[in-house]
């Protein structure tokens, strides 16, 4: 069981249409599609990756705040720096 | 009492270095700098600020839980939503 | 004939990697794999893509200034616009 | 003479209020606010200077490919680099 089990189909299913965006890009790049237009792909795909990735965070630090309540807490401390971590190298990609 | 209490110091003398940086930038322009260096600049002036924000976010996190714990969680899923949507503003920027 | 032309079989090369990473998340998803693994996983995707945009954005400004050198430069400033805007939709994202 | 002197005042107004929003946040640090509404700040600050530098780099690129015209392009390869490489800062802050 993990933070985002509640909406495991739903990620999968957007992580799906991020696949089929770059099957789509590599397409466009067999086909020399123009450069400005790729550019524009790849921004749209980035943009639904780092939304995957908010999702799952918020599920995950919601997680935490729970898993803290039910056990007292001896992992929270460990837990946000862990999340703070994740959170520095989605704000630096 | 915030959660940052703590740090308040040392956030303040990252911002006022970080307040240097923009006037070193306003004296760069006056003097029509090269583009390229005034750029560089305005890269490390934004870093500056992405690592006050990852810094106050960390203690944001903590704080969160410890409240959490004390309190028994009954705000814990809007608190979450709310940094949740911070963390957002912050990868969008 | 894009800018890209000489690097397309580079570029392919690359987008079929990131497509990879993509499965690869969605493996780790479907095994629910621990949620901070699986951010990690899409940082590397989207550093990945953002490496790619800034490889063809290099070639494409490249491109842009030969055009102009060889036709006097009369579509040089929409040109500029148009590189401009991207730039803003990749730091953006 | 450099790229953005036409626009050297509008420039400067706009580091002039971002100094005046570093101000503001340590005010708000100072006076112990709500972290949240701390890093809203911060990111208004941020975007602030990213579209700063997505002004001068406009400039510049329109410079480049000027000059480009006017000497022949002896230093265009060199130039595109560096503007790609000033963008890779820009994406990565």
């Amino acid at each position: 069981m993990v933070g985002y089990s509640d909406h495991k189909d739903d990620v999968l299913r957007r992580l799906r249409r991020i696949e089929g965006q770059v099957r789509g890009l590599q397409r466009m790049v067999g086909e020399e599609a123009y450069c400005i237009d790729v550019l524009t792909q790849i921004s749209a795909a980035t943009k639904a990756l780092q939304s995957v990735a908010l999702e799952l965070l918020g599920e995950h630090l919601s997680h935490c705040v729970q898993d803290a309540l039910r056990t007292g807490g001896p992992e929270a401390d460990s837990k946000v720096r862990e999340a703070r971590d994740a959170i520095e190298r989605l704000v630096r990609s």
